[in-house]
């Protein structure tokens, strides 16, 4: 693992590291905000799912969760949001929706995807454990959030390792991706025609197919653009309450799909994760 | 003045704006964020002044402000670092600390930066009346602050009319350009051979020339790579001793000249200048 930058940060370090990722056949590059903390201490690990376009620099610099995470005692770590590099394949067309910066954290079975594209594995295995050996984190004790399409990555990966991951919280995530167009493309993209692993890559289908936790947080800006076609946080509402999940779902009038959303939520999302890894 | 966004944070509104400034003749883009607020209530304004390569959106994007500033109802003003656009002339040898992002917060005297590089004006003049004409502020209660080359226009402004800033304050300042490299360029580039106009430009000798305001707070990363040639807080220290300014200098081990340094500190100077600001 190299260390790319190192900043002290409200009494901790915020870091970017690469490492040659063995799941994504690329490097592979992340950050982590190590908080203040007494020598030999381990400390609860926040994972951060960012969304499409996005890099692990977009939270980094804007989501302004270093406070919050230094007060709690949270590392916060922040993957990539997919393989990048030299023979690492995009949409044919460019899109910003597939292939680069949009995995959609599924592992691909569809070549040319097949070959980089397994970040379900990365985000899941192979960075928790260098995680695990690099930096001072209690793996007893993670939580998992995540925007837009990290909401969608949070929630699948949450519900899928309930044992894992004490804690969930999404914005704007992504619910349905077997629902709405951002899936319709990706899944099949990624997944070929096979219907049963897109149910493993929807959060409401999970819900519906038995994947039980205890609860959630969930905040929607209401001048979201994608609220209506792509997020649709409805759908979860209606399979949590069938499932008996005690879903919190904040609709915030105003806001927005951006940082500024997120940022203004960030330290409740954090409280949130903090009270549920003690 | 048109929007160029605007989006919800905290409650407020954070928003980006360009008008025609009559100033520097060209068009500026500012940032300035509202926080929530009563109807027909106005409110104090900081002003934040940036550092050299940086354009309002640094501090925007990076600064952690608005939370503070939601808290405290601060309106909180990010102007450019310079004039930008066809006909503004930069560095002869496009280096990044004359020129373009490095106006220094003077108005030139010496062409061909004489006619657009006249920020001074822009920044205590101009912009202010654009500020209360726009913005619920109250314009009887501001303050100014900045990083860097931001930090010695904070200074160098609030002790020319400390009547009309309530506080200062400054994260890594230019205390005494016409000590340091970055100064011995900027001023005679900017304002020819005139050493009296330099010292208006100096904080220190400012304050040797008699400024005074009651007290001001200063941080200042120990980490910073500027902090011996460029910064020099120790001049800073000397000259308000000797004029009975109450200077907080607060030296941050292991901080650097980062917005990782600034965001830290910044509720803390958002602190000292609501207080101020009553």
């Amino acid at each position: 693992m190299e260390t790319l930058s190192a900043h002290r940060a409200f009494g901790g370090v915020q870091g970017v590291y690469r490492h040659a990722s063995s799941s994504t056949g690329t490097a592979m590059t992340f950050s982590v905000y190590v908080p203040p903390h007494e020598e030999g201490e381990t400390l609860p690990v926040v994972w951060y799912l960012s969304g499409l376009t996005c890099t692990h620099a977009n939270v980094t610099e804007k989501g302004e969760y270093r406070r919050a995470c230094a007060e709690l005692g949270l590392i916060f770590v922040a993957p990539d949001t997919s393989p990048r590099g030299d023979g690492v394949a995009d949409d044919p067309d460019g899109a910003w929706d597939f292939g680069l910066a949009a995995s959609f954290y599924v592992d691909a079975t569809v070549e040319p995807y097949a070959k980089h594209y397994r970040m379900w594995s990365y985000v899941t295995d192979e960075l928790p454990a260098l995680i695990a050996a690099e930096f001072p984190a209690d793996m007893g004790r993670q939580a998992i959030m995540g925007h837009s399409m990290g909401g969608h990555g949070a929630l699948t990966i949450g519900l899928t390792y309930p044992g894992r991951y004490r804690s969930i919280s999404a914005f704007a995530p992504i619910v349905a991706p077997t629902q709405v167009p951002w899936g319709q493309k990706a899944l099949p993209g990624y997944l070929g025609d096979d219907p049963v692993g897109w149910r493993r890559h929807d959060a409401v289908a999970l819900i519906e197919d038995g994947a039980r936790v205890a609860d959630m947080l969930v905040d929607q800006g209401e001048a979201d653009g994608f609220l209506k076609d792509q997020l649709r946080p409805d759908l979860l509402a209606r399979a949590c309450a069938d499932a008996a999940i005690a879903l919190t779902l904040r609709m915030q009038p105003g806001y927005d799909h951006s940082y500024y959303f997120i940022s203004t939520f960030m330290e409740d999302h954090l409280r949130w994760h903090a009270a549920r890894m003690v």
